[in-house]
């Protein structure tokens, strides 16, 4: 277990941002974004650089009201850049929504472990992976690429530890319908350094074609040290969500995603590039800020960047 | 810059916890708590296994109207561990003080920064080194230990970037006067991973016989990032605040010191020894927060520990 990162190799080159917090973020927020301002976040951040986003999910408007309006967020957000759009499906009439609106690719989803699987979809991993076969072919044949999410994939609220066979298992199955891009979700934040190692090597082994993606929760303040331990495991693609929109559906008073802007930061003094203007990206965070109407976790928001000195009047301070 | 860790080489075994929250926390927290809140919250941290303490400091009352009490404090910890106390001296009259109230070292402080120092302790560094030879002989003729802590080690508020060399410079005089404990104090938060690894790097070779200690702040949210950097890097010893005690004195909304108890989580979940129980210092950050009468910025005391498992029917989820 006391095991530091991947020798003394070079980190990667560039990294891919996956922006999470339309979804992902907005859905746990408990007030409704208007469908307008949606789109506005989005295409700032697009104008901030970010060419990956999580956009939507077309899923049960009952069962996620946030979500409601799929369909007229994927008509209003900007296309000229060439920034690709996904959004969840949670089955073929989810899939066949999202393709009509011109989503760049599919996300399916599900748990690595069997309670939240159950609790999350309604039921078993083995049903999941049966009715993502028929979404994955009918998605083939349109032409329209699908990735795969594994929740849960570094612990489960209800189980606790969740085995790191379960996440290859559900992975291989994925791979083996043709999807090449996989994220593992640390939904409620248990993810540690050791287990980022172990589940990065493992599927490096088991599913070389696939392009890891990493998706951590800062509930427990590891958030980012996890983030870099896969970098230092070469992975190149990571999710986040812009200001750390989003919560924890457990614990009331805990964070969720990792802030996008502090990730890039993060990215950015380790010399890796992201291709976004962190400037505006803080600018955008503030806006997401305003329209959730409560203090956002990210920190770079408040601070400002590294270099952003102080006039020497400013206050007293009389500490080591 | 894009480096990763330090080879595949093991992580330190054990790593001791030096908690900064009575001053370094309580200084910057605008209420002044009462000297008995104040002694229980130390001798509550005590029995959760912490053996460590910067405790309190002999500056003058009306520069630093929180410290008031140094002796006091003194007075009312527990002792019976073994654990040690010791307090920030800013001259040869606190040094007698702090000598007299019986601590276990004398902590003298300066910053790597010209413009820093002359804000902080309104003299020039070669003044604060000049002051600091007279202190070290006196406390060494009574056989008190003296640390030394250099702050804006990774960057100052007023001047941006602060070289290696200006740290190394003051390492090297701290080692000439007999000093064998050095601090590196990360006083805004501009700390990042490549910053810790040259100056754990550039200390390690310049001053091979002084135990580095490593006080980061989360101002930017990477200050477990760094710690985890220098873990990778050997160090073993590093500063925190239970809850995240303490502010940054720039930026009203920003965090300042890393919590205890979210650096004690990631060690124990990389197999690194501590010491400590991490249950007990969630039930001492609770009452820290309680005290002070505002959210800590602490996550684990929010979010619980990892395997903390909730029931199945505790709240409706629908996200991947």
């Amino acid at each position: 277990m006391r095991q530091a990162g991947k020798a003394d190799s070079p980190l990667p080159e560039h990294v891919e941002i996956v922006e999470v917090g339309p979804r992902d973020g907005l859905q746990s927020e408990p007030v409704f974004v208007p469908t307008a301002r949606k789109v506005e976040l989005i295409n700032n951040l697009v104008a901030a650089g970010i060419r990956h986003f999580e956009a939507t999910s077309f899923v049960s408007p009952r069962a996620v009201p946030q979500m409601r309006d799929a369909r007229e967020v994927m008509d209003g957000v900007d296309r000229s850049t060439g920034a690709k759009f996904t959004a969840l499906v949670p089955n073929m009439k989810g899939a066949e929504r999202a393709m009509e609106a011109g989503v760049d690719a599919l996300v399916l989803f599900m748990s690595a472990s069997q309670s939240h699987n159950l609790k999350n979809v309604n039921c078993p991993r083995e049903t999941s992976l049966e009715r993502f076969g028929e979404i994955c072919a009918f998605a083939q044949s349109a032409s329209v690429p699908v990735q795969g999410a594994i929740a849960t994939s570094f612990g489960c609220p209800f189980e606790g530890n969740v085995p790191v066979e379960d996440v290859v298992r559900i992975a291989k199955a994925y791979r083996d319908m043709g999807i090449r891009i996989i994220s593992l979700g640390d939904t409620t934040g248990m993810a540690t350094p050791p287990l980022v190692q172990e589940r990065c090597r493992a599927l490096r082994e088991a599913v070389p074609e696939v392009e890891l993606t990493l998706h951590f929760h800062n509930t427990r303040g590891v958030g980012l040290v996890c983030a870099y331990t896969g970098l230092m495991e070469g992975v190149t693609r990571f999710e986040a969500s812009i200001g750390g929109l989003g919560g924890c559906p457990f614990v009331p008073r805990a964070t969720g995603n990792i802030p996008t802007e502090d990730l890039v930061y993060m990215l950015h003094e380790c010399g890796v590039e992201t291709g976004i203007d962190l400037d505006k990206l803080v600018t955008t965070a503030e806006q997401a800020e305003s329209l959730i109407g409560r203090t956002l976790p990210g920190q770079v928001m408040k601070a400002g960047p590294r270099l952003k000195t102080h006039p020497m009047d400013m206050v007293a301070t009389a500490n080591g």
